[in-house]
């Protein structure tokens, strides 16, 4: 399986033109369980070289010596037809396989190992080395708060659904396209955080109020924004020159907006030129909301 | 702004009747960013210590040394009230902000610089100790295709438009309830994948066939399955005690679907005991499916 990816991979990258040669670096990441912590981490860390083009690969659930050799044999290939060796980011649980991986010729850091030992002296315990608890049946305890979440944020999505808001945690409000949408979802799966959003339409705006029904949740409300101009090349690529778009009106909406936020003290926070990672923990530092689930 | 959440976290222990001299541990993730990096390697670090109790605490936006110096006070007054040491996992990407944290009483980690010395050595750079790049303005560059597959997810969940099917990267078809929206979403928003989802109604069932406007699309297909077991609580929880969660009927929708995922040559998975992450990441191996993003 390991190895049908990786020859399809190699042939990937020869159809595209891409010469190995040419190519700075390929990254592995790989794991006994999804590679989510290691390509975390690992991207966390690349970006602290701006200057270096990467090829990036995840092979997930690595679990015998097998593949694991199977690994090694296809990173110890692509190393041969490379002039720089790849990059491996490891967070095998299994010491063994580790082994096994570090063998290769690229450089292997196990982001694992080396917090084991401090950990373990300091619990005065010894890991157990099961592979990917975390991303595996010790989630099972927060489906139910996560689906719920999730269930929650799509009916109650851009104001399709204004009953029940008494059970969100959270209302998010802006102007359309501010960011609303993958905001409340994130939150939802990422916090178990309930959170429906409203947009506030040119009939909002032109009166400079809140909608009535709002008012009973007024500590539940958060307000994104946007720049102008930001907002206009969002808008721009769902309705291309429609008068929704033009910057005149954006300027309008997003003045109007930010009056209503500070007249009704409801914090607020620009969206333009952050991820929605960080409007999510933005949210979740700013408005005192503890996670459902870690 | 932290001394203010701490001191409100303190609170709340005392109010919800913790006691900190009867609690295991707590942990903290100090980050310059969202934290994120932190909170994923910190907790499945965590999770190879099954027999430990942790109270978790993420300080994200820690940015200045007043910041840190503030970070310390509050950690060294829950070190001095706890029987265990608090535990600190860092990725200040600042020396100097790390060094303020190294500071306090704690066993502190630094997730960062352990591997940043490697990497330099071996890219032959010194790293930017940049804050947070990763999930900053880098992101910005894959914002558009994130925000197109989340609005592609929901605009063609739960069979809610069969329309630009061809647009599709994944259709996943499964019984209601078997986790093909929180897939979907993930699958969208974590990978850039544009994913639908299908349900196999009892019409589609009973003819143990698929609805016809699927046939083009076979090869964009797959399938999600669950244990009856399982598919009956889940579906308890949303519906309780109709006919649709009763055993019987959860088993035949069941055997039905797997009946056709095998018939119609359709890879599946069972979704019963694994999380939201683990699906979407064994779906993209099993696909073969390139994210859109790293």
């Amino acid at each position: 399986m390991v190895g049908l990816f990786l020859s399809a991979y190699i042939i990937a990258l020869q159809s595209i033109g891409h010469n190995l040669k040419n190519m700075k670096r390929t990254v592995f990441f790989v794991s006994d369980s999804t590679g989510i912590t290691a390509e975390t981490l690992g991207n966390a860390l690349l970006s602290q070289f701006e200057d270096i083009d990467y090829y990036k690969v995840t092979l997930p659930f690595i679990g015998s010596q097998d593949e694991a050799a199977e690994v090694v044999q296809q990173i110890n290939d692509i190393s041969m037809n490379a002039t720089e060796r790849p990059v491996v980011f490891s967070t095998l649980s299994d010491p063994g396989l580790y082994e096994v991986i570090r063998g290769s010729t690229a450089l292997v850091l196990d982001l694992f190992s080396v917090f084991l030992g401090p950990l373990g002296r300091e619990f005065k315990l010894n890991p157990s080395h099961g592979r990917g608890l975390y991303h595996g049946l010790a989630d099972r305890a927060h489906y139910e708060v996560r689906i719920d979440a999730v269930d929650f944020a799509l009916s109650h999505d851009d104001g399709a659904s204004i009953h029940h808001y008494e059970r969100a945690d959270l209302i998010l409000v802006g102007v359309s396209r501010s960011g609303k949408t993958p905001t409340s979802i994130y939150l939802a799966m990422q916090f178990g955080i309930r959170t429906a959003n409203y947009p506030l339409t040119s009939d909002d705006l032109d009166l400079c109020r809140l909608p009535e029904f709002l008012e009973p949740y007024l500590e539940r409300l958060y307000g994104l924004t946007i720049e102008p101009q930001r907002l206009r090349q969002v808008r721009q690529t769902r309705r291309p020159n429609s008068p929704y778009t033009s910057l005149s009106r954006c300027r309008k909406e997003v003045n109007v907006v930010e009056q209503l936020f500070k007249q009704q003290r409801i914090p607020f926070l620009d969206t333009s030129f952050i991820s929605i990672e960080e409007i999510a923990s933005r949210i979740m530092r700013d408005s005192g909301l503890k996670r459902r689930f870690f």
